[in-house]
Formats: C-alpha cells, structure tokens, sequence
C-alpha cells in the first residue's frame, strides 16, 4: 500500500436527484480538511432521477477522525438528501473469500495478480467441493477448505461456507459449479461476484460451448455480474468478447473463453475492491 | 474490375471427407491449364466429417471455356466425390436487391462503398415499405419502389417484391421492418442476408435498447445472417460489439448500434459477394 | 437541439490543484441557481499537480445570464484559483470548416452524420486545393471553394483559406495533403484537427501503406490529434487500430486504414465540439 | 497428445510461383497414402511472386516411414519446383528455452499454459541474468540456470548460454534485458522469439512508459517478432494493443502493458510450435 492509501477514504452516494449535492457534499468535505482526489457523478435523468456518485478523497489523520467523520456526514449532508451511501478507507484492505469447483484457470488469475499486489485485498480462503485445487492454492500461502455439496446436505453445506466465509467482505465465485440457494444469497446481497460464459445468440441448458460451435457463432464471451436469487441475471458488471471462426472446435472455444473469464472477472473483482460499482435497479453504474 | 477478374472463377465444394480431394480438384484445375490463386479448405473432423472447399483460380480465355469446363467438372471430379458445388466467374457480376423501411444508416453504407467501387456488385434497386428514402437512394442512380406491405395484402405485397427482385443473386434486409413469410424465404434460400441488433443477453420482444439499457448491458453488437423460416435464427455470418456503459442513453445506444450494424453486414454482403461463405447443417463456414 | 440545450452550459477549468476547487465552483454554481448535470475532474497528481474539470449544467434563462455569470465567475472563483477557463453554451452551436484533398472518406462521414443531427455543429464550408470533391460537397447544401496552393503561391493561398475560414471555430483537416505554416497553426491554436494513419512501428517517408505491408505489420491505425508546429507531433485525441494479416494487399490496408481514419476522426472532432477535450503540455485529457 | 498427432505431420513450403505446385504436393501425399488435414496457400502476387504452402497430414505409420517420405519429396516434388521446406511430426515435441531477467509476466504465463498442456513443447530449461524467478520456475518443474552479463564477460556469458541451450528448437525471451550479439542471433537464425512493447507512435530510448504517459497516447500494445540482428526490427509475428486514457498513471500502463505482452507472446509461440509460421523478406506469414 503507497504511503498515501492510508489517509485515503472513497464515498459512494445514491439518491433523488436535486440541485445542490455536488456543493453540499465538497463543502463537508473541504471544511473537515479533506482533498478531493477523484470525483464521478452520474443521474439517470437530466432532472427528477437517481443521482450516483463517488468521491476519493485524503484527509491526514484519517483512522482517527474516521468515526467523527462519518457520524457528521450520516446527520447532515446524507440526512438532508436522504442518501444512501457508505465511507470505505482505503486502508481497511477488504477480505476475499473464493469459491471453486475443478477449473483453476479463474482461481489462478486471482491468486497471480492478487500475489503481485495488482488486487488491493487479503484473499483469506478458497473454499471448494473438490479437492482437485488443493496445492494450486496452498502455494499461495492461502488455507483450501473442501466442503462436498449433494442434494441431500445442501442446507448444512451452505451452512458451512457461511461459517467459514464468515468476515469476508465479498465472495467470488471462480467458477463454481454449484447454485447457491436464494437464502444464501440474500445474506450476501451484492457481494457475491459470478463469472459465466457468454453468447450471441444465448444458449440455455448443458454444454453452452458444443451449442455455440452448433450455432457457427462468429464472438464467444463472458459476462461478471452480482449473484441473486435469479440465476444468472443478476447485475452486470463487466463482460468482453473475442472473435472465432468456424475453424475453432469445441475445445479451442472452451479455451479461449476461459482466457475471457478470466480476464472479465479479474475485472470486475477489482472495480468492486476499489468501490467502484454500485447497484441500482438491478443494473450497475461503474465508474472506472 | 481489374484485367485479371474477367479470367478468374471461384469454385465452392462441399462432400464427405476422404482422401484424395485436393488431389483430384488440383489435378482437374492443372490439366485444363488453371492456376490456383488461393485454396482453403475445412474438415468438420480430422476424419469421416465433412470437407469444404473455395478454391479461386485464373485461366485465359475462361468465357468461351467456362460451359465446357464446368460440365466436365461435373461428370469427373464431382461425381466421384458425390460434391455439391458451383463454379462462380468473378467476371459475372453479382446482381443485388435491397430491401429497407426507414433508418437509413446500413442503406447508405452499403450504396456508398458500392459507389466507390468496394462492394463488387451491381446494386439492381431498392424497395422499400416507405417513400422516406427514395431520394437518398435515387442519388446513387439505383431505382427506388415502394410496396406497401400491410396484413392484408401481405401475400399480393410478397409476390410484388418477388417479381421486382427477380433476377437478382442475392437480396439485403438492411433494416427492413417486415417478416418475410417462410415461403419468400424459401424461394430465395440463403440468399437472403438480415442485420439485426445483439445483446449479451438477448432480448426478446419491443424496443430491445431500452432492455438492454435497463439491464445495463456492458456490449452492444450486431448479428448478419442467412434468413431461414426461423426468424432471426438463420446461420450467422458475421457479428461484432462495441462497449459501451451506463452513461449511454437509450438513444446513445441505438445511435452506436447503427454503427456497428453497417460496418458487420458490410463485411457479410462482401464475403457473399466472393463466394466466401458456405452453409452447411445451419451454420457458415466463412474463408475469410 | 432538444430543449434543454438551450439552457445547459460547460465549463472547463485547468489549474494548480489544491484543495476547495470542487467546493468552489459548485459553490458558484448553486448559489446561480444552476443544476450541474456532469462534472468530471482529474488530477495529474495526487497533490501539488495541475487540475481540469469539466462541468456541465443547467440554468433557466441561461442566455440573458451569460455576461453576469461569465464575469461574475471569472471575477471570483477564477480569479482566486488562477485559473484557465472558458464557459460555453449548449446552444451556441460551434462553427466548423473543412479541409480536404481529394480523398472523400473522411470528409463524407463527417458531412453524413452531421447530416443525421449526429454531430452538433455547423459545417460551414468545405476548401479544397482541388475541384474533385465538389458534387460530394454541394449535395449536402455546403459551400466548396477550391484553393491552388504551389510552392509559389503557398503565403496568399494560406491567407485566402484564413479569410474563408475566418468565423469558424474549428477546423478540421480530412485528409488535406498540404501542410499548414507554423504561422497558419498558430493562429488556429488547439483549432486544428488533423487525422493521420499509424502504424506500429511508425515509418517515415512516402506510401506508407506500402512500408506496412512490406514490414508485415498485422495492425494498422490511425491517429487524431490537434496540429502544431511540429508535423503530426500535436497532442493526440484519439486513435485506433485494426487487425491485418499478410493476406492484405496494399490496396486492401488502404481501405481499411480508410475506414479507422474516418472512425477515429468523427469521434475526436465530435469530442472537441462537446468540449470534452482540455490540452495541458502537450498532451490532452479527455473527458469522454 | 492425441492419438491422431503421433501420426500427423507438417510441410511448410516456400518457392516461386508457378502452376502445378498444389498438385504436385496433394498427388505426392496422395500416392503415399496421407489424408490432408489442413491446406493454407499464400501467393505474394497473382503471377510470379512467391509462393507459400502449409499442409497438415496424416499417415498411418508415420514415425515408420518418415525418412523414406522425407528424402522422396525432396528427390521429386521439392527439387521439381526448387523449394524451401521443412516437414515435421507433431509427434516430435519441440524443445523451448526461455531467458529472462527479472520481470515475471511473460514468463509465467509461459509456464503456466504450458502446465495445463496448452502449448505444444518441453519447456527444457530456464536461463536467467538474475537469481529472482527461481522460486517461481522450479515449482513448475523446470530447471533454472542463471548466467550473469556484464559488458566484460558478454563473449563468455553467450557462449554458456548457448551451451546450455543447445538442443532447444527454439529460444523465447520473455522480457529478457540483454542484447544478444549478432553472431549469437545468427546461430539461431529465426528461432528466437522476442516480445517488446509497442506505441503509437514509436518512442525511442529509456522509460518508454512515460514517454507513452507523457505524450498522452491512447492505446498501449506489444509487438512480439523473431530477433535479428538489427534490435527489434525483426520480423513481426504477432501485434495488439489496449486502451488508455490520460487517467493512466505510468504504472497503470505498465501493468497493462504486461498483459498484452504476456497474451501476444504467448500467441506467437505457440503459433510458431505449431509450424504456423514462415519469414520471407523479413516478414511473415502467419498460417493461423
């Protein structure tokens, strides 16, 4: 972490839309002695809509007056507009916990760059229903627990990654072969991150690659989005493509669209360490 | 049309794998005195699949030979091989018919580059289901009919286009409005080229930017392809994407779609035009 | 111009970063009465560095305003900031005049959008040192005045186009073959825009193209920059690329480098007529 | 491997354009008794340029019967026409060195894929001018060697690592700081692989990076060529580039720079372990 991240702290505000929050929300801060670092807004309406914005900001000393700080803000200016937000420090490094069945090539990417200092985060465990990645992650220096999942023990299963995802801030989903239940997501609303194929045309049902090789697809893909009861449907985050021709066999496009998921989830893992997303209407606005 | 063009044919093949093809399909073009400008060639499996071909080559005085050349092809190489195929001269100008409603923007792509010389074809007319766009046509010296297509006459409207676009190789759905009834769409079996918009997920139903705005899709794109029966499904032949963000309006998107719509069924009348593109099992084998 | 044009205004602000500057001007602007719709900032360091701000917003009556508000801005907030500045409106539709050779790519996409209300200016005239382009031209409704410029006659050649010219605010250069004087350039300071192809690596000399294809480049590009002084050196606003292979002729990477040109082109001239575009030593920063 | 590689083959061919060639090579596989896979053909020109095959086929027996094939092509088809070619057995693993100095992308990456059996070779050591990568390369496996340069032992230090390199197929650089001599690049003529940065334009001397961020470029791309000895000018391979924008710090394009060159890197050789590619008058073609 630079010297500086220790004093920095990032706002992220949604509300009604109305004259004033720009200036409202500068003035507290430069009146508690804050520098504005980076500033991004968006509405969703020229007039009458939702207004999004988040500002980075340093303060010296900033972990002692963070309470005060944060208490003045909750009373005033969030009172005033009827704001929903949250006040992270760049300091409180956030705690990843990754879900994982076989494939390791999402995992790894993780790991890798995470290893480099290139994902601001601590990645506290991997949990898996396979034993397969075992040394994979252990290499890391990071602890591999093995919860098995059937249909028989799926309450207790769940019951278990809960316990042990315990304090993490956000779980990423690696690759996960199993759907997690509604409840369990609900209790991680907007903090579970999924990654998954993606097609021009889409393809339901199994193989998603054999279909999109049927089809002659010319673009194969991979979409990042918040995980909710509604499978695969929740809240993009981030997606890209790559082009193919009719040359490339099923397995050339399972490569390449591993290469893509990657890529598109590593991504979307870090907007979301840097508190750059926020949920709205079940789509995100992202200010990268 | 350079010198060379009036002297060089495209042959297109499509029979079972086995050994021997390059061999005979070579050996057939260097007897009758042909050389192999460029030979492509796909297997759907390394044995026992399907093989396609597109070999281009030059030959002096292809004109008076062409009648004798393509007969004997047909009762030795291609009877051998059971082969479906064609044998197309490039100095044959394909013929094109444009069908339209109102947006303008795939239109007027496709006439200018015609214009210009980059679409190798002679574009016979247009027609359209409105008078909006006669001028911007007419400009161009392309004759310009309007058929208005209503429920009711559906039928009588389909046999008037049917009968205007007659002796054309190949029509263009650029952004023409209507469903074409199955039994149009047969008659004119994959020579019928549509562009439409593509989403990562698709949307089913009216206005689809605004869906995909509302769902806060990351790539907007677009889809050619072979009109079949089954609307929209028809073999792909080329796609392409732009991203795009939550900044993007409704209109934004629309505006960026456009673009990538002209420039990706751009790219599919071009391969069509060179003989590029085989369908095979509803999917295309494009040699690009 | 939908109606809130006419009462939206951009302001763009270039100074020494320290804190107050957000809190300043929105500030100013909320006690005017103004509703900031966008503000975007950005910081060449985290302290101590040069600071820009593009803001953009909405103010009833803003036309009779204008003076009062200009003044009364560059009076205080400016003032006490040093700033560099300039506040524009929506509504005071930007002037453009063209420059062109006989290539017409670049120059009809240009007149092709903004003939579809695409982009938000008023090409004024079209000067060229050649006749070639005239009907292209005049078919849009806009002037064609044909300057000869010789090595003789190249100071009253380049006066004439001053004169034309004069009135505009932007000139864009859309493949125009001659190279302005550094006197010329100076008086249309950070006014010019010129589009140039790039290639990695870059080659010096003629026929371009040709030294691509003869290095075996697999991407061609181009380059959109504002004109200095120094040939082809200007602060660059935007760029892109395509993939080639060994299989394009010359010809076939003209075409192509053709169709990023008028790309990347549309895009710059359409971000400096939104006055997304700042230059700071050299370089721009682009609010897009 | 597959079962099918141990009895597949390659044929890379370079000669003068003339009619006959795609004949003579499918009748002399045919007569064998192989079964073409895969035929790519590029000519420079229509007529008398230079022309370029690659064949991919299967024989049963191969290993047994690959001398006898070798010397009778050359004897028949390959003196007949005055060809350059190479026929190889994909069942003949290629063997790969790597040098590298202390930055770890490229290298990784490398191993990485190599690992999940994603590049066809035996990755037979790793030579380094630093102890850094050890850890990191011995984990996959791999022995590690470290050479130190210095300008006084630059003689001795590349003759050991030719020594120990001796009986790879090819040498990779994966960001290895030194300069190869010309007399070393001669011993292996076309078989070292590079992978360096690329900008638009081009920028000369030390720090490219902030150069890049100085000039305000706004795309970033690697360029990966075969070492000659006139320094990165070699034959290009494979090119991208990413996106930047002035909000890039010089360690934001940094990092992003390391990921283009990792993927092109690995592109280009893996291409080339799959005898994809031919260099002609210091270019290539790519048969991918």
């Amino acid at each position: 972490m630079p010297m500086t991240a220790a004093h920095t702290a990032r706002l992220l505000i949604t509300c009604a839309d109305r004259p004033g929050i720009v200036q409202a929300v500068s003035s507290f801060l430069y009146h508690h002695g804050a520098n504005i670092i980076s500033l991004d807004q968006y509405a969703t309406e020229e007039q009458g809509g939702t207004y999004f914005m988040r500002v980075e900001f340093a303060l010296d000393r900033l972990q002692e007056v963070r309470d005060v700080l944060t208490r003045s803000f909750g009373d005033t200016v969030a009172a005033q507009y009827q704001m929903s937000w949250q006040l992270t420090l760049v300091g409180d490094i956030k705690k990843v916990g990754i879900l994982v069945s076989k494939y390791d090539h999402a995992l790894l990417e993780l790991l890798w760059r995470w290893s480099r200092g290139l994902l601001p985060c601590e990645i506290t465990q991997v949990v898996s229903n396979h034993e397969d990645l075992r040394d994979a992650v252990e290499r890391f220096g990071v602890p591999y627990h093995v919860v098995k999942v059937t249909k028989e023990n799926k309450v207790e299963a769940e019951a278990e990654i809960h316990e042990l995802m315990a304090g993490n801030d956000v779980l990423v989903l690696a690759r996960y072969m199993q759907i997690l239940s509604s409840e369990f997501v609900e209790k991680w609303s907007y903090r579970v991150i999924n990654i998954h194929h993606s097609f021009l045309p889409a393809f339901v049902g199994a193989d998603p690659y054999r279909q999109a090789y049927e089809k002659g697809v010319k673009l194969i893909g991979a979409t990042a989005h918040y995980v909710t009861a509604d499978l695969d449907q929740g809240p993009i985050i981030e997606q890209a493509v790559e082009r193919v021709s009719h040359r490339y066999t099923v397995e050339d496009l399972r490569e390449l669209g591993e290469d893509v998921e990657r890529n598109v989830l590593t991504r979307a893992v870090r907007w979301h360490l840097e508190d750059r997303v926020i949920v709205h209407d079940n789509k995100t606005i992202v200010f990268d």
